[in-house]
């Protein structure tokens, strides 16, 4: 209670010195705030999203129908200058997916090929299973037999743990990201990974692997955590196990995408944009409700707020729905190409993609002469028991490459608790979205993204010296 | 308390009159079901046949390996007469299972077969959904407009909702097992019903549908809850829904099958069966860890710890592992037709075949002179939190058939809470097991089994007038 006593004591100085928040923008962000959090209209636009347009992986037909779907839904809002901004955009089409343990029992596994991975032959790849946890074991069993793994399947059997902050996914996603070519380099025939999530259900987690011109690759799949279990228990049996693998997947040549973009033209600083993000492609096992249509539902629904507004905010705001985030990132990398010579005119950018429960957390990335105005706005969440939080803002997938820019970055973090048993699996679908949660975050985005496009000063830029990501 | 205390004086008064228990029974029973509780090895079976077996559908090569595993597990564990009982089973086999929203929008759907379905075409069938709740409303529908499902997919949407005494599920599955030949008899194409279970994943729950000789069928198939919920929301949008469905299952002649069973010969009336029950066949999409390997672990393991005591009990104990429960009951059927000589001479039948979780009541359906003994049965589970039940015991799919003989019919519920989130799914597998309610479990078996074969008067059979089984 003190240090909330202090906080407002503190605020109010520095609102009556001028280097804040004018009453008015702080008066007109609570309504903002409160309209919002009793009752959006996010959850029907990620209805929209995931019944009309369903499933959307970059390159597919779903791909196209959702460009067409937010180029309607923008205009349907009011957005202004709306577009389809072109780019290419790859084109990876899973195919039939199925393995099972041939030896010491038969017993069907169930298995999800990782985007990016190339098929076995038709007929399958079979192979004695090599069990280790990580990347970081593979190399101590290599340091100690180089042969070890070669012509095997490579099992890396590495948990997940459940975090709200979502923060046991960055210690595990190695075994998805790098464990396939870590395992092919060493003659491996192919790759098994426990699924990178929370779920204790058969639904084996997808996501990308990494891939190029000069990275060995093999086939590779997640297991869904039984399945993994189950080759955890045998592998303790001692006994060898032997495993065949299908996957029919395949990469084929690029194709057309867009990134769709609309704004609301700021009413006295037309020319600084406060980007609002989230990415409009979605794994093509669920319906990507949860990720990203929620962070679409939000980040639109916050303009159509804003555009609802008596006065329109000072500086533009721009709704930027990315392409590819999923297996490529070429949205974020077309639009920085395209934008690059207005970047200097980027205030401020936020994205919404960890799912579509409550904001825990604010955070920034900004010069130190904004750290005022940031905490005020920090402080206009509190109601929404959103804290401010160190450290700062790394931004997401999307918009994270704007930091070499100095453009601030701004996060919203939320519940992570239980994103991790959807995210990337076929139950990623409607049903698991709360509308109540959702609209916490809506008001925490509209909130926000007002202050940010009508507060006096813009956000100073990110200092040189932390305009390169910390690894 | 009172009662209690009222309860213990009429038990003391019933021993001291002859017609309960005697002492050295009753402290033999709670030695029992102290040991099993403090640790059995019911998990460790069912883990055997889970992970060394896994899927063995009636007619499938797991079914042939359960067969060997079972019998090899009872010579194991020391019983007798250990032998397999030959019978033929039905082949059904899964196959292929697609299905898709073609209109409005493009969208997969997660099917799966039910048990005894017919194929589509090889190509699919495509046609308009017709949406009604449960047979009743279809029939409702029909006799307003009798054309209203023809060339239709009918999809029937009714929830099954959780109870603790699994009692949902009786009141919801007659949409899979009459909905498909219902729906048929009025010119569907085809049937889609909202999987029966409780589970909000997208893994659907098969089950066997009706069929027969005179039975007309349509291809058939569960949707996920998730599937479902879309498939509604856009029923209520009132948009014409078209789906593609793709199912290769088909059924194949008659093959070997065996029930598996094994006896502990009684010391002193060894013709005087006490007959304990589970099944030893599960359905194709998981390793039927609850249904029904969680049986066989605990009717194993009941007879394992009741072989370990210093003095044999009077009466034989008979494990029965009944094949195909789950798409015919022909195991049931093989067993009642070949035991029909010895009807007589089986005191009581117990079976385990709800999951893997812990009893809730005992109750029984016995002559009425058995009341005392069997209410003194019921004593010894009331440290285990086991409440004795009205109305009377009805048996299992395996058991309930001797019913017309009069055989006395004893079931321990079990918590079904949880059990029809996974029942018929893939996801009924090892991992759901809880160690500790399963040991709760094979204590309250071991209590029932040993006194009833070691009480003094067998009890007593069904009267006449109760032997036709209630609908």
């Amino acid at each position: 209670m003190m240090t909330k006593a202090l906080n407002l004591l503190w605020l109010w100085g520095l609102t009556a010195s001028g280097a804040g928040l004018p009453p008015a923008v702080r008066s007109a962000a609570e309504r903002i705030r409160q309209a919002a959090l009793s009752g959006s209209g996010a959850a029907g636009i990620v209805q929209s999203l995931c019944d009309h347009v369903g499933p959307r992986l970059a390159g597919s037909a779903g791909s196209r129908a959702a460009v067409a779907w937010a180029l309607e839904q923008m205009r349907g809002l009011g957005l202004e200058n709306v577009r389809a901004e072109k780019m290419r955009e790859p084109r990876w089409e899973r195919g039939v997916e199925t393995a099972e343990i041939v030896a010491p029992a038969m017993q069907p596994l169930a298995v999800t090929a990782l985007g990016g991975s190339p098929a076995t032959s038709p007929e399958g790849l079979e192979a004695d299973v090599v069990s280790t946890e990580n990347v970081e074991s593979l190399h101590a069993l290599l340091a100690r037999d180089p042969s070890a793994v070669r012509d095997r399947i490579v099992f890396y059997s590495e948990k997940m743990t459940r975090q709200s902050d979502g923060s046991g996914y960055g210690k595990t996603v190695n075994i998805r990201w790098a464990g396939p070519t870590e395992a092919a380099r060493a003659g491996a025939a192919a790759v098994l990974i426990r699924t990178v999530g929370t779920s204790s259900n058969r639904l084996p987690h997808t996501g990308v692997m990494k891939t190029g011109p000069e990275i060995p690759l093999v086939p590779a799949a997640a297991l869904s955590a039984p399945d993994a279990d189950l080759l955890e228990r045998l592998v303790r049996e001692g006994k060898t196990i032997r495993v065949r693998l299908i996957l029919t997947c395949r990469t084929l040549p690029d194709v057309a995408g867009s990134n769709v973009i609309g704004e609301l033209s700021g009413s006295e600083r037309p020319r600084e944009i406060v980007l609002l993000g989230a990415h409009l492609d979605s794994w093509d096992l669920g319906t990507g409700a949860l990720d990203d249509a929620a962070g679409v539902g939000v980040v639109l629904e916050t303009a159509r707020i804003l555009s609802r507004l008596p006065k329109r905010p000072k500086r533009t705001l721009r709704v930027v729905l990315f392409a590819n985030e999923e297996n490529g990132g070429r949205g974020a990398a077309a639009y920085r190409d395209a934008h690059r010579p207005e970047m200097s005119e980027h205030v401020a950018a936020l994205e919404m993609d960890l799912g579509a429960d409550r904001v825990r957390a604010f955070s920034w990335l900004a010069g130190g002469t904004s750290e005022p105005a940031l905490s005020e706005v920090a402080a206009l969440l509190s109601p929404l028991e959103i804290t401010a939080k160190k450290p700062e803002a790394s931004g997401g997938a999307d918009i994270g490459g704007l930091r070499e820019f100095g453009v601030p970055l701004l996060d919203l973090s939320q519940d992570a608790s239980r994103y991790f048993d959807f995210h990337h699996s076929a139950d990623d679908t409607f049903d698991k979205i709360d509308p109540k949660q959702l609209d916490q975050a809506v008001a925490a985005a509209a909130t926000v993204a007002y202050c940010i496009a009508d507060m006096p000063e813009r956000p100073a830029p990110i200092p040189e010296e932390k305009r390169k990501a910390q690894e």
